[in-house]
């Protein structure tokens, strides 16, 4: 028997900050037919918040260092501002959305980040998705919306990579659904030159992937989003791409990820 | 056949500022049997944090004007860092628990307070609560944990009365279940001397309640909660309780409402 659709889109923090674009991308999100996840980052706005209110940002390798006053900013921000803003949107179009938090309904189940050369702090790396909770909301025709925020089994609240939630989540209903897993971002894909936001890879393959990160074309940021696209595939999502703000529009232009 | 009980237990800011009390609180919270509702504001720390990011807190007879940034600072405090802390404590505790606003899930509906000599901005004066969508959580022996925020069928935020919040969930549920309404404050119940915590009155009919009134002993501030007690036995709650922190254990004493 054939399997349902799911698709499990995840928007970046430079689509969330531009009102005029998140308005369009949901109204797209909107008309996406079937069960859908809607996931979401936030990183600029709780780096501003953490500067209005004095808390330094320390970040490594692009990583943000999350000691107690930032998971605070972080929970603040993610879980409160977007999260229900997002949601109160969704409403509005008409869109029956629950806003949630990895700690709502146990739904993303966390560890802390081992410690190694650098301690991350409050940074979790998901250990498992409640697919049974998360799935009596998708029958009610209920829209999920997380924020990259998890919880350790203990109910310690952790600072979790938006991609790897968008991923996990994929991954983790690929064997009820067929999975389809969206990450929108500032860039319409991976561009073969990063100057020239045309010239987009439209199909790209481990053998072109390799090609490019030979010839230095694929940047440093992009490197753990590409990282969690393959790592989809390999574990059973069906479809990964990878585009700019309307990608959910029929016949944009973007990366689709093949193994 | 006789109904199953619901209790619906609504906290306040200074419950929620003390974290000592907050933690022996939610202990007695997972105690209490039979599906049951959290609901609880947080006045003083939206305050303290629109004071930190420069916005004017404006009150008038006690009630928040909720301007644009105020709405956003309570999104913020309400439904992100106390939600989603008090329900992390909770999954520490092994009750599963899930933190809403009025938008997830369309749960509580509400409209625009009329503007008459004041404008409060966006306030929210409760519609509707979406039972069927509340009970969905219940059957999963999942607690719902709201923060006081409300959306309108239009798709906007409204910072609401957490105790009208509390009551309005009650009296929707009372044809279903029998309803019990707990309101913990900082004060053990009502007082015959205000000054004097030890002189609860322990049963508080609308005849006391008239005398006490004429005589001057609710304090102004009390009034706006005991008329939620009496509008909530009206309206077909079985029982209101109205007392301290330690309002959930079994030999408590505190006010009991009757009609």
């Amino acid at each position: 028997m054939k399997k349902h659709q799911l698709k499990v889109v995840k928007i970046g923090g430079k689509l969330i900050e531009n009102e005029h674009d998140l308005n369009l991308f949901l109204e797209d999100f909107t008309s996406l037919e079937g069960p859908k996840i809607l996931v979401h980052g936030g990183g600029k706005m709780a780096t501003e918040l953490a500067d209005k209110l004095g808390y330094k940002t320390t970040m490594v390798d692009g990583r943000r260092i999350t000691d107690a006053n930032t998971m605070d900013v972080i929970t603040m921000t993610y879980a409160g501002l977007i999260n229900k803003k997002i949601v109160a949107k969704l409403q509005a179009l008409q869109s029956n959305t629950v806003g949630l938090c990895g700690a709502d309904g146990k739904s993303i189940i966390s560890k802390k980040r081992p410690v190694k050369e650098i301690d991350f702090g409050f940074v979790g790396d998901v250990e498992e998705i409640n697919t049974h909770f998360i799935s009596s909301l998708l029958v009610q025709d209920i829209t999920p919306v997380f924020s990259a925020i998890s919880c350790s089994k203990e109910g310690q609240l952790f600072n979790t990579n938006a991609d790897s939630v968008a991923a996990e989540i994929a991954i983790a209903f690929s064997s009820e659904y067929e999975t389809e897993l969206f990450f929108c971002f500032e860039k319409n894909g991976v561009l073969q030159d990063p100057s020239d936001d045309t010239s987009v890879v439209e199909k790209l393959d481990t053998v072109r992937y390799q090609k490019l990160l030979k010839d230095g074309i694929i940047s440093e940021g992009m490197l753990p989003k590409l990282h969690n696209c393959f790592y989809a595939l390999e574990e059973g999502v069906s479809k990964v791409s990878l585009g700019g703000p309307n990608l959910l529009q029929e016949d944009s232009i973007h990366t689709k990820i093949l193994k």
